[in-house]
């Protein structure tokens, strides 16, 4: 059976004809959205606004049934392969970031499971003695991750939330694009004695971190600071970069860890723990841990990530929506969007399931926003009354990370941000009818929002592992290979070929075309 | 005449039935990528790899004739009342941001246009004085600029671009969001005793902005600052905010500059004066001016803003693709493509024409993206492999900012960034045929490149108002008025109610059915 030949999508196919019309009288009501809701985890997951009803409801559950998403989600934390594609050449590996925190109670007892979590707990003490060093000497203010992709995107998006909670003194910066202003830019803001360097690459081999990195190395020399007392790496074992010879000291990532899913190993830890002290990274991925025990032991209809992928998949697929708008009312979520695009887009922009057959059916849609309200004054009048019906996952937090607020007529900034969160949902909801057809607004465009107390690193944890497994689950329902990236090779290997051009070397007759031009 | 009943119309729905496959041998060629392109000041526009031919290329030109799209372009520059919607109430008023920038050699003749750059000019010199007295005291090093949507996006894009060219020691920070960790953040970054802080509303009454200006005048306060020799108001003459006894300065703006056509006016000046020196936002304007002239001046074939709006009509109502990527190969445009969101997206997001009629047909896309190359490593995946195809503009330059870059591997980064700009490119159009279905690339996906020599101010001046004039032909041919936004007025409305019901007051059942989840 596939997603397209499941009892319940061929019922979904025809309950789409008539989806729920929002705008209608008594149907967004003050006991549909107490009703329209599940908890846990100290999250609500509120969804009186999507185009639902009852009856599509238990058929998208019916659907997670049929695809047997809770046993996939439990063989993906016990180490089964399931990044392969069947019949052909593909990566044939487990997917095991959730074993990067699993080292709390509970932990999962697979032998696979079970020996990449101990080899991740391994180097989380490494860290801890790393950092404990790094500190007492205090000779070190600032970090700097040299990484691109998931090598930068995720760190990039917690460092930021999390910065209300960095110690004092201490700050992290990026540099990710081979674009050389990049780096220029950031080594002119920090001092490089009192800086360590974190290069980040599983392979050891990628272009852009490779050529970042030897531009630091350069500006060490310059500066007569010796590169080992300030470079670290985190690579595979046995990688090019994997050598006491040349860094301060390496930290593991294995191969069944994906770029996009490796916020919470190494590749995160280091940045993360510089900023927030290991007790924070170990907040963090608690929080995370505990997400990823409910996304297989919560049953379906109590099971966060899962109701949110099956909304999307409504959207989507039923009703033919071709992006999501991920908007978080918080200005310190401003980069989470950017790494969900790489873990949702590069995870389920497929065209082959995974028996290596070209799917009929649409997979992982295009993911973009800004937060709230700023996204209000911007492109929000295309969202209201444009021709492409955009659905939106609002993310809102009951207080404020600082808790340092002032009433200006009688309410607080928090306040006002959350009314024009839940006005938003309502207003894209039941629209409007007017005489001026300039003021109609048609209603019917889907929301939900995901409600929590506030961001701080345990919550942002359980934010990270929600949208991984939310993606893990819309990929299992598809029955696609959320795991591997083959699309990004062809730009890679043309690349490649216009580098050589550049160096005089090689032909590549489309590739001299553009150079003809510079 | 509409859009749909355009004869070239007719003709491009015909043509698209069977679109330019470049996947097929001999059609991407060396011959077609040098001759595929358009060339003015400084900029080449490369649209080899679009889906089109000689004959939809006329066509696409013909369309914008019926349309009569450079005359527009002319009474728009020259004042005449085109933000309106006939027959109902509208804004009714002309639409005059190059007005901001007319104070070259040539200049607008029409009374209107004319008066308004005479106002503009008069801002200027107000400026130009304020600032020479700012600076000889010495006494600031920071600036705020505190304004939301038009007044916070398009002057926070082109600060982060140029800050290659900030003068030494004078740094820029913005506060958008009513998120109060918004504000917190950055006032815990900078000495308010030596920074000034531009508060930007064209009404004085953006509920975001006023909040935070409290915020800002509450925390002077405790610091025993005088707000009145540290805040600049920037908003409409005779609002609220245009009180001498309470701001250090005012600078005006007028309703016929929409917020997210405002760079170039007093919204962007006072800051991008501040760090780059008057010198520095002359040279914006400049090149925005130039932009301005060439807009309506060269003829339909040798239009670069105009070639770019009708290979987009192309994408977008003849190829059916719901969203543009706008990837600049440039970490320094980091911000430009949020800016873009809004200038494109609040623009063209409208379901009505300029006779108040139901549109039957697309108008503004999705606009989103991130910089190249990281985009590579995140969502490059989906728009190579995924099901719904994303069409690209690429904005590229043949040398670096800082000019500062290292030989890595023979090539320099800035080469390395420009092999991998024309790579994707070829990758997307030609793609690759493969026996394993997981390394197939289906190619058809359409992009172009704009590429010119580097970015400084007068480069970015007319990188600004290209986008600006490609948004605004794309207004002309569909018909619509590009110039309002009704559609962010009924969340405002509900999230007044919302914010009544913090207060203690109003009613609003279904406000208050989340309100009781909190």
């Amino acid at each position: 059976m596939t997603f397209l030949t499941y009892r319940s999508t061929k019922k979904l196919n025809k309950l789409s004809q008539h989806p729920l019309d929002l705008t209608k009288k008594n149907v967004v009501t003050k006991s549909r959205i107490k009703k329209m809701k599940i908890e846990a985890l100290g999250f609500q997951l509120l969804y009186a606004t999507e185009r639902v009803d009852e009856k599509v409801l238990s058929t998208l559950f019916e659907l997670s049934k049929d695809a047997d998403v809770l046993r996939k989600m439990k063989e993906m934390q016990e180490g089964v392969i399931i990044n392969r594609i069947e019949g052909v050449e593909s990566e044939n590996r487990s997917v095991l970031h959730t074993a990067t925190r699993d080292f709390f109670e509970e932990r999962m007892t697979a032998p696979l499971a079970k020996k990449a979590a101990d080899l991740a707990k391994k180097e989380y003490d490494k860290l801890a003695v790393f950092m404990e060093k790094i500190h007492k000497n205090g000779s070190y203010t600032d970090i700097i991750q040299v990484g691109i992709g998931g090598s930068d995107l995720g760190p990039r998006a917690l460092t930021t939330a999390l910065e209300r909670f960095h110690k004092p003194g201490r700050k992290a910066h990026f540099i990710s694009n081979v674009d050389p202003d990049d780096s220029i830019s950031v080594l002119n803001r920090v001092d490089l004695k009192k800086t360590l360097i974190v290069v980040v690459s599983k392979s050891g081999e990628t272009l852009e971190t490779l050529t970042n990195e030897a531009f630091i190395r350069d500006r060490l020399k310059k500066m007569s600071l010796d590169p080992k007392k300030h470079i670290i790496s985190v690579t595979g074992k046995g990688s090019p970069m994997d050598d006491p010879s040349r860094y301060l000291a390496s930290f593991y990532i294995w191969d069944y860890i994906g770029g996009r899913y490796s916020v919470t190993s190494m590749v995160g830890g280091v940045t993360l723990s510089f900023v927030l002290g290991m007790e924070g990274y170990h907040k963090v991925l608690w929080g995370a841990h505990q997400m990823d025990r409910h996304a297989f032991m919560a049953k379906e209809e109590e099971n966060l990530p899962l109701l949110s992928a099956l909304l999307g998949i409504w959207n989507r697929n039923f009703l033919h929506l071709p992006t999501v708008a991920i908007i978080p009312y918080s200005q310190a979520l401003s980069r989470f969007t950017a790494h969900l695009q790489q873990c949702d887009m590069e995870s389920n922009g497929k065209h082959i399931d995974s028996f290596g057959k070209e799917v009929e059916f649409e997979t992982g849609p295009i993911i973009w926003g800004e937060p709230g309200t700023n996204g209000q004054h911007s492109f929000y009048q295309m969202i209201h009354q444009g021709t492409t019906t955009v659905p939106l996952e609002f993310i809102g937090f009951k207080t404020s990370q600082f808790g340092c607020d002032l009433k200006v007529k009688e309410t607080t900034s928090q306040q006002k941000l959350l009314a024009n969160l839940f006005a938003q949902s309502i207003a894209l909801a039941v629209g409007q009818k007017s005489d001026n057809p300039n003021k109609t607004f048609y209603g019917n465009r889907p929301s939900r929002i995901l409600l929590t107390s506030h961001l701080d690193p345990e919550t942002m944890g359980k934010l990270l592992a929600f949208y991984e497994h939310k993606v893990a689950f819309q990929g299992f329902i598809w029955g696609i290979n959320s795991f591997d990236q083959e699309g990004v090779q062809l730009g890679k290997v043309l690349a490649g070929k216009i580098i050589d051009l550049f160096a005089g070397k090689g032909e590549f007759p489309l590739g001299s075309a553009y150079l003809s031009l510079l």
